[in-house]
C-alpha cells in the first residue's frame, strides 16, 4: 500500500521542470508519457490500434470482456501531454475489473489544438461508437486529471447537441477549475509532488489560446456549468493532492444538481493515485470500489 | 512501406540531442523510450511483469502461442537506454509471427552498471529460463542494436561457462565494434538519421566504464570473440545506416567459424527497422521472412 512509486515520479519530473526553464512542450510530453511507469502491466488484455469516430485510439480489451460496454477514456496532462501509450495500462486495469473495454483517445492537444478541440474529438468519438451499435448508456466516459474534465464536459456538450449521453461518468482527479483558485492548491502544496499553479497557468495558458477563450466557459470549466440531468457519477482525489478541492467542488455541485454522486477521497494519496494499479493495493483497492458501483 | 516514421523519430531525437548538450541520462532514457511510437500494437497478445533468474522484464504472450519456445529479447539504447517498455510492442510482434512467447529484459544498463552487468543479466535470465523447465534449444536470445550485441555475447557466454546453448540467434542491427571503426559510421553517415560516432563514443564510454574496460574484450565486442559452435544466426541491417558493417563483418566472422548465417540486408531502411512492425510492409516483411528462418 505504498505511494511512493508515484510520488517519485512526480518528484522526479517536478526536478526535472524547475531546473529547465525552457522545457519545450515536446520534451513535457516525452517524461509524460512515463506516467505508465508506475503501473503494472495488467495481465490477461490485448490492445488495438483504431480510428474512432475519425479519432485515434487504443483499444483495450480484457480476455472475456462484455464487448459491448466501453470505457471512453479521456487521458490526463493538462490537455497537453500524456497520451493513449501513457494511460493504456491504467484503462487495461479498470476495464479488466469492470469486465468491459476501453477506448483510449489520442485526442488533440493544446497549445496547437486549444480548447474545444479536446471536447469535440471526444464526442466525435462518443458519437462514432454509438454508430458502430454500442448503446449510449453502455458508454462509461472516464478520465484523469483535464481527462476528468474531458470526461464530463463531453456529456455536457451531449446535452447540448440533444444527443443521448453516456451511462456513466467517472473522474480521477479531476481539474477542472480554469481560474486556479481551489483552496487546496494552497493547503496542499507541501503534500502534493507535482501540481502547482505555476504549473496549472502554463497548462491553462495552452489551452485557452493564451487568454483568449474565457476561463469560466462552461465546457472548458465543468465548475461553471450547469450539471442538471449528467448521469451518474464517481469522482476520486488524493487527500495529498493540490487539485483535492477541484473534485470536492464538482460533487457539491453536482449533488446540488441532483446528479448521483459517489465520492472517494483517500488519505495521503497523490494525484491521480489509480495509476498504482496492480503495484499498491491502495489503487487495486480503488478500482474494486469502482468495479462495485459500476456494477450496481 | 515508408520508411518515414521511424526517419522522422530518429531526425527528432537527433535534433533534440544537438540543441542540448548538458542531456541527461535521464532525459536520454525518457525521449528513447519512445521508440515503440513507430510501433503499431500488436494484436492478440496479452503481456505480465515478472523476474526470471532475478532479472525483471515483461513477458509478450500471443495467443495461442507455443510456451515451450521463447525469446529471450535483449532490448537496444547503447547499454544505457530503452527498456522492456519501449521494446514490448515489436517483441510481440516478432513472438507472434513465430508462434512463440517472448521475455524482455529489463537488465541492468550503464553508466551506473557497466560491462558485464549486462551480458551476466541476460545469462542469469537464460539459466532462469531452463530452470523453469524450457529446453535451451527451445530458446533464442535475440536482441536490436547494443541487444543485438547481447544476445550474441550471452551465447558465448554460456559456451565459455560450458553450459547449453540457444537454439538459434537473432540480431537486428547489431551494434558490436567497441573501437567505433566501422567504415559504414563513414559510407552512410549522410544517410543514417541517428547513428553517428560521436553518439556511439559516449555509450562506449559508459559501458565500457571510461576507459577501464579494453573494448576488444570478447563479450563486449564479439567482433573479436572466436564465434565456433554458435547456433544458427539470422543478422538483419538497413542499408541507409552507420552500423551496416557491423552487421556485415559479424556475418563474415560467423560464416568463417562455420556458423549457419542468414544476412539480411533492406535498401534505405534506419536502424532497427523492425520497429515499424505494423506500420511498415517492409518492417512486416522482414518479420515473415525470419518466422520462416525460424520455422525451417
Amino acid at each position: 500500500m505504498s505511494n511512493d512509486a508515484l510520488r517519485a515520479l512526480y518528484a522526479d519530473w517536478t526536478e526535472i521542470i524547475s531546473t529547465t526553464p525552457d522545457l519545450t512542450t515536446r520534451l513535457f510530453r516525452s517524461i509524460f508519457d512515463e506516467w505508465h511507469q508506475p503501473t503494472r502491466e495488467p495481465e490477461d488484455v490485448t490492445y488495438r490500434e483504431d480510428t474512432v469516430g475519425g479519432v485515434p485510439g487504443i483499444w483495450t480489451l480484457p480476455v472475456g470482456a462484455d464487448t459491448s460496454k466501453v470505457l471512453l477514456y479521456l487521458h490526463g496532462g493538462g490537455f497537453a501531454v500524456g497520451s493513449a501509450s501513457s494511460h493504456r495500462k491504467l484503462a487495461g486495469h479498470v476495464a479488466k475489473a469492470l469486465g468491459v473495454t476501453a477506448f483510449v483517445l489520442d485526442y488533440r492537444r493544446a497549445p496547437e489544438n486549444p480548447h474545444p478541440a479536446q471536447v469535440e474529438d471526444g464526442v466525435a468519438a462518443f458519437t462514432g461508437l454509438t454508430e458502430h451499435g454500442i448503446a449510449p448508456e453502455s458508454i462509461t466516459t472516464i478520465g484523469d486529471s483535464a481527462g476528468g474534465n474531458l470526461a464530463v464536459a463531453v456529456a455536457l456538450s451531449l446535452r447540448e447537441q440533444g444527443l443521448p449521453l453516456p451511462g456513466r461518468i467517472i473522474a480521477f482527479s479531476p481539474w477542472l477549475d480554469m481560474e486556479n483558485t481551489g483552496e487546496t492548491l494552497v493547503t496542499n502544496a507541501a503534500t502534493d509532488a507535482l501540481v502547482t499553479p505555476p504549473l496549472l497557468e502554463g497548462m491553462i495558458a495552452g489551452v485557452l489560446a493564451e487568454g483568449k477563450i474565457d476561463p469560466t466557459t462552461p465546457l472548458a470549466n465543468p465548475l461553471h456549468a450547469d450539471l442538471t440531468g449528467l448521469p451518474r457519477l464517481y469522482v476520486n482525489a488524493g487527500g495529498a493532492e493540490s487539485l483535492l478541492s477541484d473534485a470536492t467542488r464538482l460533487v457539491d455541485r453536482a449533488r446540488a444538481a441532483g446528479v448521483d454522486v459517489t465520492l472517494s477521497v483517500v488519505d495521503d494519496m497523490q494525484h491521480v493515485f489509480p495509476f498504482m494499479a496492480g503495484t499498491a493495493k491502495v489503487a487495486d483497492d480503488e478500482i474494486a470500489a469502482i468495479a462495485a458501483w459500476y456494477a450496481r
